[in-house]
């Protein structure tokens, strides 16, 4: 059995995992991405726990070598043609030579890629997506972002850049955003979102059962768990930031499904976590603001490996690019 | 040279053109589509359309076959995989198998899209899409679509209805749509949505230049071109219903733009002939909603054939399924 190395580099921790080529993880590491001491350091952890992983892997085939590529996801503007982490706002990271820094490093082939594309590839094909042949697959996490397979092929848009619904402007909505702009889905939709339009409204006084715990500088430490708990308490803050927030991603998710026409969304990230309390506005907004015709055959599910996706994909994508490197090229491009 | 025969069918006339090899018009003919005849004489008269041209026209080659296929663009919800059109609000068509009848009464292969597919897959190949691998197409007229070419391949989705974006639902409108729900894109952006807007503030008593005119009974001859003449005397009336129009279809296009990153935007239909009435509004909207990497590599440009875009693309598409039947099955999927 072939086994491919998978890796999600996120803002706090990276994970690196052993996929085999059927997409089951094997084997998995988490350390620290402190992206801080810079670029090289980042990338030297990384391979690091490849090598960590190949060493205490016991289920090697006699003979045959060992891994036979990775895979990494990256967050930010990612070319999987040219192997190059083009912008990174999280790792402060700009035009890195990802894929061929790594490719030396390891002497193994390499394939990048955006961290949202190999977490919605991973649960397309090896997770919630199974079964379907046009997926969209949302993440909610700090943002929000969402990517597109169809017949199992990413899709990727003129500078792959498709999929930002986390910027899609949204009237009524006045948050300032990240990226500078007003308005965005992500300043209330996203589990950061969500958190700080609380933590606005206990600062106005809105009433809440969760003033008691989190005033004045302990508002800083409430979570978007802290929400899905008060929620659940009938605290009527919570409900209301929530209902918002999955009112907002559904009419969003209404414009991508009669753009793309999609049979199954994908819902995962750590929002997906809050389930049905998001999901439960969402689906009535989504399914209220599309044709009929569109309701009738979507299947709105949540993602089937939140935690592993992520490596799945990336792991698979590498495998995608080593079994059909004419179908890989049709999207991601690898010169 | 091959000659192809390509089919517009409108709610109010039929065009049927001749169409060369390299996507020219050698030849057309146009009659009323008289819906309300019933769908076997529509046909017959497509029927005697292609063998009218095929008799008239002089360039055939000797010896060669005349026409080598038959496109048809139906409004509507269309399967060209089976050849259906499956639903037609304008024709009063349910269920026809439109592609069978056409080969068994012309003896020729026939392939049969959404209109709107057909015209922008005309316009994406031989018209204002030449150079472009991402094209995002829209038809402005009775109502609002889009279609999306990516590397010459039409994208369709799950139930081949991509690109719905006139039922887009838009806050701020509460216009009763066609649909039935309400504040769709297309009751305010569309050619007739703009009309109707423009009615209702002159029965409202809004002041306008065109009171004088269009007053009493004489508001139902009221037509876009008359909106466009008066917003060119300075109207403020038409001015604000075609700003309004052009930024709300400038918004909608946003979330296309993030969903897809095309890298051109082709605007078509009736609608086009606004021009920058129109489309200066729509830049503006859509270039401010969007993340500023998006606007960089983005062109918005107005058809090229608008008049022949669809006989052009419906015979084009019959070209691609006999010259490439398997690409062709990648999308359209005749069976």
């Amino acid at each position: 059995m072939k086994v491919y190395a998978g890796v999600d580099i996120g803002g706090t921790n990276m994970v690196c995992g052993l996929v085999s080529e059927l997409g089951q993880v094997l084997a998995k590491v988490k350390v620290p991405t402190n992206a801080g001491e810079g670029s090289a350091a980042v990338l030297d952890r990384i391979v690091d726990m490849v090598r960590e992983l190949e060493a205490s892997y016991s289920g090697w085939d006699a003979g045959s070598p060992r891994i036979a590529g990775l895979g990494i996801g990256v967050p930010g503007l990612v070319d999987p043609g040219t192997g190059y982490s083009q912008y990174s706002s999280n790792l402060g990271w700009l035009d890195l030579a990802v894929r061929d820094v790594m490719e030396k490093k390891l002497h193994l082939p390499v394939v990048i890629d955006n961290d949202v594309r190999m977490y919605v590839y991973g649960e397309a094909l090896y997770g919630a997506g199974i079964g379907s042949r046009h997926v969209l697959g949302v993440t909610i996490g700090t943002g929000i972002a969402a990517a597109y397979v169809q017949d199992g092929q990413l899709y990727y848009g003129a500078q792959h850049m498709a999929g930002e619904i986390g910027h899609f402007r949204m009237d009524g909505v006045n948050e300032l955003c990240a990226c500078g702009r007003i308005g965005c889905l992500e300043t209330i939709s996203s589990a950061g979102g969500m958190v700080r339009q609380a933590r606005k409204a206990l600062q106005q006084g809105e009433p809440s059962l969760l003033f008691e715990r989190f005033n004045g500088s302990r508002l800083q430490e409430l979570t978007a768990a802290d929400l899905s708990n008060a929620y659940d308490r009938g605290d009527t803050l919570s409900i209301r930031v929530m209902e918002e927030a999955g009112a907002a991603l559904g009419r969003a998710l209404a414009y991508g499904v009669m753009m793309m026409n999609p049979d199954r969304i994908i819902i995962g990230g750590g929002g997906a976590l809050a389930g049905e309390r998001l999901l439960a506005p969402l689906r009535k907004e989504l399914l209220a603001s599309v044709l009929p015709q569109y309701a009738e055959q979507l299947e709105i599910v949540v993602a089937k490996w939140n935690d592993d996706a992520g490596i799945i994909g990336a792991a698979m994508r590498m495998k995608a690019y080593e079994t059909s490197p004419s179908d890989y090229r049709r999207t991601g491009e690898r010169r």
